[in-house]
C-alpha cells in the first residue's frame, strides 16, 4: 500500500471523469435541491450531466433548515417525489409536512449519483461560451483560486443545455445579463410571498435564453418573482419540470 | 400557506428534537466518515445517537478526495461496509478500490440517519461536562456564534459516552487535556506511513478517558501515530470498533 | 442541578416566546430609543410586541452618547417621557437637559419589557412579508448567520403593522424600496440642522407604505429631512406618535 | 438650539465626570452581571464606584441567554436578589425558575446606576497601578484605539480596591500575573460541572492580591475550579459577596 | 506625582481647549500642507483656527514624498513660502528645488501651531452643518469610532467659514454634493498634466458653496482640472490664497 | 565583504537603470506574453523598453495554465515565434500544441531582457500623463504602497508611446476612459467565444488614443469582443503587431 | 516643468542620502521622543546619525497624546530641553507643565532635522548585523513590503553604535534576543508606577550589547522597570543621555 | 478550434506528467535559486527531477533583488554558474558584480525546465512520507486549498531524495522536528554577517536527515548559521553542491 499507488489512483479516476464531462449533455449550474432533482431526471432518462458545485458543500441552503434549525417544510404535492427518494415524512397539518433537512438533502445526492449523474464540486462557472446568440457550455474554475485571489485561466465545458440552479442569485443569468446584455435582464426576487411565489415557479422554470434555462429559486428571480419562503415543494417540481423541458429539446 | 405557520413548523419540529437530545446515550463529535459509521451502528443497536458538527456540510475531509479530485481509495477490507451503504466501487488494483467520494459520503448520511441517528449540523462543542474524573456531557454553540466572535454562553447535553470523531485536530480530546490535564495526553499524529497509519488505527480506537471513546484520524492523532494518506478502509473500521465497544459498554 | 435540564428551561421557555410570537400585532425593526418607546407605548395599551434587533446590544446609538462621551442631551418637551421611565435629568441650561445615556436606555429596556414587549435580539430583518401592496411581516434570520456568511435560509413572522425604527438607515423602507420600487422611494437624510430636523420629525412619523411605519431617525431618512443632531427630544416623541398612529389603526 | 451648544452640554457634563472618577473608592473592571451586583451594593453603602466596561454593550455573556436564546435560569437562592431588581421570574422546576435575559439585565444595569455608581463603556483596562506589592489603579484607553490599531497611551485612574469582574478571562488578573508575575498565579477554569462550579465560587471570591477582588467567573477562573454552565445564582451571589468583603476592608 | 493627576491635567487642558473650539472663526478638515498653510495665514490674522485631521498623522501625502522617497519639489514662485517657514532648499534646475520632506511638513506644523492654530488629530468630519443654503459647521467623531466600526454619534461644531483641504478626495465637498445635491457638482481630478495643474489651482481656489472654501489639490478635483504631479509650489500657494478669500470675507 | 557595499551596489545599479527609463520611447503595462512578446520585438528594434508590471511575479495568467494545471495550448500560426524564443511544443492534434508554461513565460522573460528591455516589477501604473489630448507618460507607484493603504505619492515617467497589456481588466483604458471620458469608452471582454475571440485580436490590436496602444486579451476587452480561452496564439501575435504599429510611429 | 524632471529630481535627491547614509556613525530605530531627542544631540555634535522610522508618521505615540486628548504633561526637570526646542508650557501644578503634544512633536522632528539627523520613514528594521559578538549594523526593509506580505529581501546598513528607541517593544533588543539569545534577556515592562518608572529610566538607558544602546520606553523594557505613564520628563532626559554615553565611546 | 478540446489538450498533457512524476527520483521543495540550480544538476545528469512550489511565481525571494530595487549581487566565484546560465554580469568591484534580478531567475527557470526537470507550481508540502527512520517522500496539497481554508486531503508522492530549498523557513525540516522529534533540531538563522554566512553555507549544504538534503538559506538556518544578506554566490554553489551529493547516493 504505497502512497504515490493511492496518489495515482485517485488521480486518475478523477481525470478520466473530468476530461469525459468536458462535453456533456447537460451541464447544470449548483448542487442545491431544485439543481439536484433536475439531474436525476434527466440522468435516469440516460443523459450525460454534469453538476458544477461552487462549494465543497452539496446542498444549497437546504442543510441549514430556517434559521439553522434543520427541519424543512413540503407541501402535498411534493410528497410524490420526497417518497421516490425515500425521505421520511412527518405530517404537520393538513397540506404540510415536514422532514429532517440533512436526510432529504443526502438521499437526493446519494440517488442523484446512482442515477449516473456526475457532481463535480469546489468548481465554480466563471463565464459561459457562446455562439452567436446561443449558450453552448460554460466556463470552469477552481473555486479556490478564486477565494485565493489567484491570477489564474478558466477552462471551457461544452454543454447542449446549461441550467442556472444557483438560487437567488441565479448566477448564470447574471452573467449573461452583463455579458452579453442587451437583449437578455434578470429582474430580480422580490420580497417574500410563499403562496404567490410557489404557484409562479412552475411558469418561471423554462428556457430564458437560447441554451440557458432556470429552475429552482433561480427562475423566481429572473422573472421578478416573489420569494417562496422555507418551503421547498414548488422547489422540487421546478428541477422536474426543468429536466422535462430539456428532455424535450436534446 | 402562511408563512408563519412554515415558519412554526420547522421551529417546533426542529426543538422538540433537540430537547429530546439534551440526554443521549452517545453524543458523537464531527459527522466525518467514521461519526457516521460509528453513530450508524449504535444507532442499528436501537441507541440514542446525536452528531453534532462544527460545520453546515457533512462528510468532513470525504467530499474533497484527494486535492480536490473528488474521489476516494479503500482497500479489500472494507468491502463489506461499502457494499452495506450501497456505494459503487470501481476495482483499481489488486486490493484496491476507487468510489466517488460524493455517493460515498451521501450514502453514508443517508443511511445512519435512516438507522436513527441525529445529526445536528452548525454546533460546535466547546467543553465537555465532567463529574469527578468521568466525561458525563459535551457543551455547545452555534457554530456562528464563534465564527461571528458575539459574547453568548453554550448549553449542556448529557451522555453516556462521548465520541471524539473530529480528525487529526482530535478537538474534545484537547479540550480535555487543556482543561482536566494531569491524567490525559494528546500525542499528536506522525508523518504520513500509509501502511503503518492504517495498521495502527484499530489498536488505537478506544476509551481513551473515562467516557470519552476516539475513532478515525482522531484515534491516530491522540496515540502519536503515523498519517494514514487518503485511504480510508481503518477510518470505516475504526468507526465500526469504537460503536462496538461503547455497545459492550453500555 | 443537571446540566441538560438548565439547557432544557432555556430552550423551552425562549422556543414557546418565539413561536407565540411568530404571529403578533406589531413586528418593531430596531431596538434604539424610538422603537423601545414606541413599543412601551403600544405594549402598555395591551398590543402583542415583538421587537427585532440585529445586534447583541439594545439601545441603537445612545449608548455611545456623542463621540463616546456618554451622555445625551433632552429638551423641554421630551422632560415629560424621560419622567415616565424614571431617567433623571440634569437641567444645562433654559431648555435642556442632561442625562446618563446608559441610565436612560437601561430604563427604557426594563419599562418596556416590563409593560409586556419582547425583544428578540441577534435577529435581522432580511425581507418583509407582503400580500399585494400590503406589508404583512418580516423576514427573519439570526444576525450571526450573515456575519459568519452561511448560507442559511430565514423564516417569516406575520405582523399587522411593521415599524422600522432601524435609523439613518431606515433599513426595512430600504428593502421595500429595493424589493417592490415603482411606487415607494427612501430619499436619504440631508445634512445635520437640529432645529429643522427635530421639527421635521414629528410630521415625517408615519404610515408610509400600506402596514410599514417609520419612527425615530429612520422617518428623516426617508422623508429627506435634515439630520438632528446628538439630541434626543423628537425621536422619543416620534416613537410615542407612532404607536398612537398604530393604536388608532389597528 | 445650535449644535454647538449640545456638543459642549455633552462634553462637560461626561468629562466633569470622568475627571471626579479619576480617583475612586472601587474601579469594577467588567459590567457583567456579578460585575453590576456588586457596584450596587458597594454604591448603596455610599461608596465612589466606577464600571469600566470595554464594549458599548453592558451585560456581558447575559443578553445572549444561552446559545442565543435570551432567557436565564437562576436557583431559588438568587431569588431574592432577582426580587430586590424588580426582575420577574417565571417558575420551571422545584428549584429553578427562569427570566427574560434582556429584563434581568437592564434591571440590574438601571438600578446600579440609580445607586450611585458610574458606568464608563467603550473603555478598555490595559494594565493596573502598582505601589509596592499593592494594587492602587487601573490603567484606562478607549476601546476602540485598540480595535483600530493606533499608537495611543493610555491614563491612569486612582482606586481604593479593584474589582476583576471580567468573566472566563480574569483580564485583570491575567495582567497581574504577566506584569508581576512571581507570586500570583491565575490557574484558568475546569471543565463545565454545574453543581461544583456553583458551589465554589462563594469560596473564590476574594481578595486575591492585595487590592485586588475577583467576582463572577473570574474567579472560578483564577482558582481553578469548574465552568457553571447557564446558571446565574452563584455570580449574583458572588458579587455581592465581594461588595461586603470591599465594604469590610474600605 | 499621581498618575491620576497626570490623567486630570491632560483630561482638563485638552477639554478646555476642544470646548473652547466648538465654534470658531474657520474649520479646515485635513491637515495637509495646503490645509497648514491656510491655518498658518489665518491663525496670524488673529482668527481662531481648529484644523480637523482624520490620522494621527499630520502632514497628508507630504511625508511620503514621491514613491516613499521623501524629498519634495518646489518651483521658485514658492521659494518665498518656504523661506518664511525656516525650510532648507536645495537648488535642483533653474526653476525647481527640493527639499526634505519631513523637515517641510514639521515646520509647517510647528509653526502654524505657534502662529495660533489648534491641530484636533484622530477626529473626523462626517457631516456639515448647515442653514438654508450655508454652511455653518462640520460634523465631529473619532476616527477610531469609524475603523472599529462602532455605533456612536458625532457631535457638531460651528464655523463661519469651512475648508476642505482634504486633498484628491474633496471629502467635504462630496458630503455636500451627496447630501445636498442639486446645485452641487464635484467633477473629479483630470489625469497629469504637471504645468496645467499647477496654473488652475489658483484660480480654483475659491468659495465653491456659501461658508465651504476648498484649498490644495481638493480644488481642483471639485473643478475637474488636471492632477500636479509631485510638486508642491501650487499647493502652498492654494493655501494662502484661501487664507485671503477668507480674510476677505470675515 | 561588507553588507553596506552590497546594499550601494544594489540600490545604485537599480537606480542608475531607473532614472534612465524616466524618459522613454515605450512604456509597456504588464508584463504578461503580449507585453512581454511586444517588448522584445520593440527593444530588437533599438527601441528604449521599459515593462511596468504590478506584481513580484512576471508572466500574467500563463504560469498558472488553466485551472492550475500549468500547460498552455498554441495554434500552428504561433509556432514561428514560439521556435524564435525556443520553447518546446508538444503536438496535440492536427492545429494545436501544448508547451510547459512555465518554460514559455521564463523564455519570453529571458530573451526580452536579453534584447534590452528593462522589466520593473512591484510597481504599479495609477494614472497617465496626458498633453491635449495626447498620452504622453505614465504615473507610477509601488504596489506595496498600494496594498498596504499608505497615503504616497507617485511619480510620473515620459513616454512617446504606451501600451497596455494588462489583460482582461484594460487597466491603462479604463483609467483614460475614468479620467477623460467623453471621448472614449471600454466596451469589456464578451463571453468565451475561442475562435471568434482569436480571430477578432488582430484587428483590434491598435492605437486605442493618442499615445495608447491596447494588446493581447485587453485590446479585446476594450472593443467589445470575445473572450478566447486559454490558447495563446493570438496573444503572442497581437503583441508582435502592436511592436508593429508602434515602429511604425516612432 | 516636465513631470520626469520632477521624479528625477525627488529620486536622485533621495537615493544619494540614502547611499550616503549606508555607513553611519549612529542608526537609531524609532523617531518617537526619545529618538528625536538623542538623534539631535548626536548630530549637533556632528555625528552621522540615521533614524529609521517603521512608519509613515513621526513621533511614537506622542501625537496620540493620552487616550486620544492630545497634550502631554511633562515635569520641571525637562523644562529645559522643551525651552531649547521652542515648545510652549502651560504651568499645570507644582512640579506639572502640560504641552501641546503636536507642537512638540513637530518642534522636535523639525530641530532635529536642522541639527543634521536624517529620518528615513517608512522602513523596518527586521535584523542586525553583528560581527562577533558587536553589533556593528542594522538590516532594513520597506515597512510596506511587509504589510503586503510580499516576498523581498533587506539591505544591510553599517553603524558605529545602534541606538534602541522602539518604545514598550524594545523591537532590536526583542530581535537580539532571539537571534543571540544566550547572554543576553529582555525582562519586559512591569506594571505602571509613573515615579519608579521615571526614576529608574536614567539608570536604565545604557549599552545592553556591545554595539547597542536602549533609551525611552524600550530602556524600561528591557531592564524588567515599571510603566511611566502619560509623562514625558523622564523620556527626554534619557534620549539625552543615550546621546552623551555614545559620544564618550565613537 | 473548441473550447473543451483545448481544456483536454491541457488536461491530459499536465496530468499525464503529474502521474508520472508522482514517483521520483529527486523532489526539490521550493523554486527558489538553490533550488532550481540544485535540480538543474540533478537533471542534467538524468534524474528524474520534480520541483514543488507553493507560490504561483517561480524564484523565491530573487525578482524582489534588495528592497525592491531588483538588482543582485554575485562574487566572483559564482561567475562561472552565471555563465553557464548565459545571464549577464556588470562588474561593480574588485569581486563583486551585479545582475538583473529577472534576467537570471528567468535564465535559471528557463534552463532547467529544459534540462529536464518538471516545476509544479502552485503546490505546497505540507508533510512528508516516512518509511522506519528514512524520509521516503512527500506530502501535496494545492496552496489554494490552504489559503481558501477548505477541509480537503493532500496526496502522497514518491522520491529517492528530498531536498528542503524553502528558504529562511526550512519548511521541510520544521515538519520533520515537530512531527519526528526526538532525534532533529532546526536551530535557527542567526543574525546577519554576510562574510560568515557565506563560508558556512558550502559546509551546511549536506543530508540532514537519511533521505532529506538542504541547500541554500535552509541549509543555514537548520545549521543556526549567520544570515547572508543580498549576496547570491554561495546559495548557488550551495545549490550545485547538494545535486552533487545527492548524485553520489542514488
Amino acid at each position: 500500500m504505497e502512497e504515490q499507488i493511492i496518489s495515482k489512483a485517485i488521480i486518475e479516476t478523477y481525470i478520466k471523469e473530468l476530461i469525459s464531462y468536458l462535453d456533456v449533455d447537460v451541464a447544470i449550474v449548483g448542487a442545491g435541491p431544485s439543481g439536484l432533482i433536475c439531474a436525476y431526471y434527466l440522468a435516469s432518462a440516460g443523459k450525460k450531466v454534469a453538476i458544477f458545485e461552487r462549494h465543497l458543500k452539496i446542498g444549497g441552503g437546504m442543510p441549514g433548515g430556517g434559521m439553522m434549525f434543520n427541519r424543512i417544510v413540503v407541501q402535498e404535492e411534493a410528497r410524490e417525489i420526497m417518497k421516490e427518494f425515500g425521505v421520511r415524512l412527518k405530517k404537520y397539518s393538513e397540506k404540510l409536512y415536514t422532514a429532517d433537512a440533512i436526510e432529504t438533502i443526502s438521499a437526493f445526492t446519494f440517488k442523484t449519483i446512482k442515477a449516473g449523474a456526475k457532481i463535480f464540486n469546489l468548481i465554480s462557472v466563471e463565464d459561459v461560451i457562446i455562439r452567436e446568440k446561443m449558450i453552448t457550455g460554460v466556463v470552469l474554475n477552481w473555486t479556490a483560486v478564486d477565494i485565493a485571489h489567484l491570477h489564474v485561466d478558466p477552462l471551457g465545458v461544452k454543454a447542449k443545455a446549461v441550467v442556472d440552479a444557483t438560487g437567488h442569485d441565479s448566477e448564470v443569468c447574471r452573467i449573461v445579463e452583463r455579458k452579453l446584455g442587451e437583449d437578455f435582464k434578470v429582474i430580480g426576487e422580490k420580497s417574500m410571498w410563499a403562496e404567490k411565489g410557489e404557484s409562479a415557479l412552475t411558469e418561471n422554470t423554462k428556457e430564458v435564453y437560447p441554451g440557458l434555462f432556470v429552475c429552482g429559486m433561480a427562475a423566481n428571480a429572473v422573472a421578478g418573482s416573489h420569494r417562496m419562503g422555507a418551503i421547498f415543494g414548488g422547489m422540487l417540481l421546478s428541477g422536474k419540470k426543468a429536466a422535462s423541458l430539456i428532455l424535450g429539446k436534446l
